[in-house]
């Protein structure tokens, strides 16, 4: 007789098998399932970095990660940001950020190693590793770090001994002398919480007695706690091979991933050796010292070579995944990482939007949909929340979103200079039909009449989504005539969660939505929009509000309005994104301010420009419209449509702009 | 400009005006709207009585209410359970259950009125009012009652005086006098817990000094906390309007309920008015007498009487709602509600499932599957929990089931006698194979060889409901073949929610289905089976069990999966049922125990009939599948036909039973 449980993942668990028994172990281990009601989804979240690794090697899955240092500047930290999301994309399974003690590494500057790896956690939910040297430092203070950073929600520190303030190595007393101090130490003060990554060095470290005494000192710092090593650069696959049987012939059993260092110019790799006290082998120098002046030949070759090491690599069997030195340059690793096949062109999306890392929002399974555009935004607002609304809005205790004060956090900051915002915006505007014109190139993305195309608008920083497109031609319509678009949705009827457009979520599933559209449009197209949306109750649900919070709906006040959900092979439904009336509210005083922050703000105080804003700003409502009736196509235009049709019907009433 | 919140019941509240104010508002009201995320949904089930009745009144609704007494016996007490099942169906407002002195009408006997109108609120979903009569009782009987009622969840009390013992009224010292003295007393011992009825007498009650008198002391009740009035029978509408207007004049402005009696027969007519003291008027006598051993033509004159009366009164605008005291009769008072049209024939199921009325379960939205066609056994195995799985079931802490060791409490027993189910299920079973034939004649609604229909199981103590219907014929085909379905439901992908057979919650919406098979077979065909299911993955979930415990599945241990789901306008996802893992190891102590607690049994011990049935208890397999695949055709038939193929294709093994 069958006396085990066969699992989804294909392992057995062996089952009580008494009758009457069943019961209550049932009871018991319904009790642990509640704290998380969709685990098939929410697995990979809730995994700790080493846990992913196991699975991927069981499954032989094979990884990619990137490691960036901090930047220099402000301006740098936002280039980075986004380069982590577009690089994020492409499915690295961590990625982790170098620790740099001359640059204030563990500060609230926005260029520290402790403030760009928290970023790329909280904000660009990447799975992080932050890096952290000891020596030269007290305990207290390396404590001080570490518990900042768990503060911060990382979870993974890459453990280092860093290079001595002098030429030379002097050991501290009661200080910490090698990595291997700070692994303990890290272990006795923070227990399991941390991932513990470790160098390994394939050549030996330039400072150990011998290569066997390297493989001593990494076989310490592996039993004294650390989970994974990553090892220096090296410049042929043998090195990396022989070094790996040399650690499995020492005892050390836990994953060792090669780091690779694609050669992207002639001076960035001399300083490289130089720092690491590597030596080019031969064959490599005597291809690019003839072509060092050719930056796109030297990093051609890089690419090349790097392809045909991490192809020996991953060939050999031993390799679970790499680790690419980016020296936070994208085309390089990027080109690498596609011709080796490991670049996810299209990756699955676990939910409609970005999940956060941040092990505290790992059970966040619904956003309003609101901050689509601005999803930094919602975290940061967010992010005193002790826990988060999961699954059922309204049936979670709704904790207050945090006051957007500074819309300058470079997280939130443009990626667009004030210079080309005026650009694309104009430098000067003549009216409301100057602002309709910005809104309708940004749509239609055609040049405006400078000839600059509008390549981001205050509540989208980003081009158009592509589901967006299919709504091209009729938000361009309306964005002429003064409805001014900044979030929309098309409906879907049950997509296959694998669309590469729409899809989301586990395979095997169906992915739906309702139409939404959300503008901005002058209080003479509320009053005929309101006359209007009576013939299409209760099919479309709208809620219409100005800057002061006068607020006009036919929702119920407290019920949000499931937009985008799932249904997916043995699982309950999962719905992601919602219209919250509550958090509506919220979002609208950040909409509003954005007009002003973002915009008016380009211009002198009391320019006419600033005033035509201003006045959009005081006096224009925001209106957001659900098409309940999500199997037929969206009447969401014919709404607009209608609005327009009635006044243009309308005479033009004798001028009382007050009231509606 | 517009100050208002505009709600979708089309009121208007005004709303705060100023900005900032907007987000601390909304957190605060937020916070309320916790508690439940369907308040659409489940306004009706979270009103009181006297809300529910001032909505209908404002919106015009008019509605009908049902008056029932105990049974004398327990065969009469299922009898009368099923009765409510079927006239509930109709719609009515609330029914009422009278109290007998004389009956032990507060004790568990299945015979009381606590226990009936207990059924009715917790079993059969029925909003009741429990008669409470305090004459010669002490206030601590009576608090006592209460108190209990209260912990049954009756919300609602019918205060009366009740008769005196002897024929002569005697006033006691510190006891209960007057109704008055109870309607005092509930509402300084319970507060506003109770929703309290009073009675009123449309031509003053016969012990009353005078008419006018009588409108006093009613007044005097309802200024003591009662919520609304019943009257008294009467014959002519004009008594009811007069006393209408009369009880307005002196101040009485509660809703006034009139007493309808629908003559019914000649002694139960003669009897009433005798008890009641009433006269019947000329014009009635006069067509009775002649005809008064014409049961059918008294009940014909009753029927059309009560319809003319309820015209005349429902017509005057001034009655909310009609009272029937149905004598625990069914044709009269259903026939009288069909001619007003105040029957409902196809009500709205605010859920798949029928709710219960009691006020603990009013966020109840979501039960397990397995329960379908025994939903008073569900109730009664989770009447302790505290709370009920809301929304997602895992994400509630799941308290263990209560043990069914009882199948024989009155709420739970089958409608047939064992005489009765000995003709539809075999006086005398031969092998498996006449089980098999029990099954097919149960789906195919054709009589067995004895000539009798199979009208249930017991799994099943009603017929196929209509949307099972869809899938008999592939039913039929299976159960021939030993694969003893027990439950099952077809896949629908987005009907509307007003579809007859399938639709249910509010207007505008769309409900959907996965495709449910739920059956018992030999533990060779389960052998086949998951050979065949390996095919099917991971479109197919499945669980398989037998009646020790052991247990095979691909589906996550603690993942439940939503079978039925809707999607309504401005609402979130509503998924009332589920496939839970948890609740199946419950459910399948249930479904194997009936075939000895319900089958069996029904033959001596030891007799090959009981063996048989024996046999296949502690030998098949309880199994249940899920298509997951909704929106293309079901593919569970193909996977029995899958089955039946591979085991028609293998040869039989050599005898080992034991072994699957």
């Amino acid at each position: 007789m069958v006396n085990q449980v066969q699992q989804v993942d294909g392992s057995w668990l062996s089952c009580r098998g008494d009758s009457s028994g069943a019961s209550n172990s049932s009871a018991e281990s319904s009790k642990e399932s509640s704290r998380c009601s969709t685990p098939l989804l929410d697995a990979d979240r809730s995994d700790r970095l080493r846990e992913k690794m196991r699975k991927r090697i069981d499954s032989g899955d094979q990884w990619f990660s990137l490691e960036f240092f901090p930047p220099r500047t402000a301006s740098g930290a936002v280039n980075l940001i986004s380069r982590f999301d577009r690089m994020g994309s492409g499915g690295p399974l961590f990625i982790d950020v170098t620790w740099h003690p001359a640059g204030d590494p563990g500060s609230d500057k926005e260029t520290s190693s402790m403030m760009i790896a928290s970023t790329a956690v909280n904000y660009c939910g990447l799975e992080s590793i932050l890096h952290l040297t000891c020596c030269n430092q007290t305990k207290e203070k390396i404590t001080g770090y570490l518990a900042k950073a768990k503060h911060l929600g990382l979870k993974n520190i890459m453990a280092l001994r860093g290079d001595p303030v002098g030429d030379d190595w002097e050991d501290e007393e009661g200080g910490f002398n090698f990595a291997v101090d700070l692994v303990k130490h890290i272990r006795s003060e923070f227990d399991e919480y941390f991932d513990i990554c470790v160098a390994g060095y394939p050549t030996g470290h330039p400072e150990a007695e011998s290569y066997e005494q390297d493989l001593q000192h990494l076989k310490e710092k592996v039993d004294a706690g650390a989970d994974f090593v990553i090892t220096q650069l090296f410049f042929r696959p043998d090195t990396f091979l022989k070094f790996l049987d040399d650690c499995r012939a020492v005892g050390i059993t836990c994953p060792i991933l090669p780091g690779i260092f694609p050669i992207q110019g002639y001076q960035s790799l001399r300083q490289l050796v130089k720092l690491s006290k590597l030596e080019v082998p031969e064959e490599i120098t005597k291809v690019i010292e003839p072509i060092k002046d050719n930056d796109a030949a030297i990093r051609n070759y890089g690419i090349h070579q790097a392809v045909d090491m991490c192809r020996v690599l991953l060939d050999s069997g031993k390799v679970p995944g790499l680790h690419f030195y980016t020296l936070n340059r994208e085309v390089a690793p990027m080109e690498v990482l596609r011709q080796l096949g490991l670049w996810v062109e299209d990756p699955r999306r676990p939910l409609p939007w970005a999940v956060s890392a941040n092990p505290k929002r790992k059970v966040e399974d619904v956003r309003p949909i609101f901050w689509a555009s601005r999803p930094k935004s919602y975290i940061y607002r967010t992010q005193d929340w002790d826990e988060f609304p999961n699954g059922r809005w309204g049936n979670s205790s709704s904790p207050a979103f945090g006051e957007l004060n500074d819309y300058y956090l470079f997280y939130l900051k443009s990626k667009s200079s004030k210079e080309a915002l005026l650009q694309m915006w104009g430098e000067e505007l003549k009216n409301e039909q100057s602002v309709f014109e910005v809104f309708t190139c940004y749509i239609t993305a055609q040049p405006n009449r400078n000839g600059q195309k509008v390549l981001c608008l205050p509540w989208n920083d980003e081009p158009l989504a592509p589901e967006t497109n299919f709504l091209k031609d009729e938000l361009e319509k309306v964005n002429r005539r003064g409805v001014l678009t900044i979030n929309s949705q098309p409906n879907i009827n049950g997509k296959p969660s694998a669309d590469p457009v729409v899809g989301w979520g586990p395979p095997g599933g169906y992915v739906f939505q309702k139409a939404y559209l959300e503008f901005f449009t002058s209080s003479e197209n509320v009053t005929a929009l309101l006359k209007v949306l009576k013939k299409y109750e209760p099919r479309v649900n709208y809620h219409i509000v100005d800057v002061h919070g006068h607020n006009m709906t036919n929702a119920h006040e407290m019920q949000p309005n499931a937009v985008t959900w799932g249904i997916f092979p043995g699982r309950e439904i999962v719905q992601p994104t919602v219209v919250d009336p509550v958090s509506f509210m919220y979002w609208k005083d950040e909409a509003f301010a954005l007009w002003i922050e973002q915009w008016a703000k380009l211009y002198e105080d009391e320019s006419p420009s600033r005033m035509i804003v201003k006045y959009i700003h005081d006096n224009y409502f925001l209106v957001n419209l659900v098409d309940n009736d999500f199997p037929l196509d969206s009447c969401l235009w014919r709404v607009i449509d209608d609005m327009f049709e009635l006044l243009d019907a309308t005479p033009e009433p004798p001028s009382d702009e007050a009231g509606l």
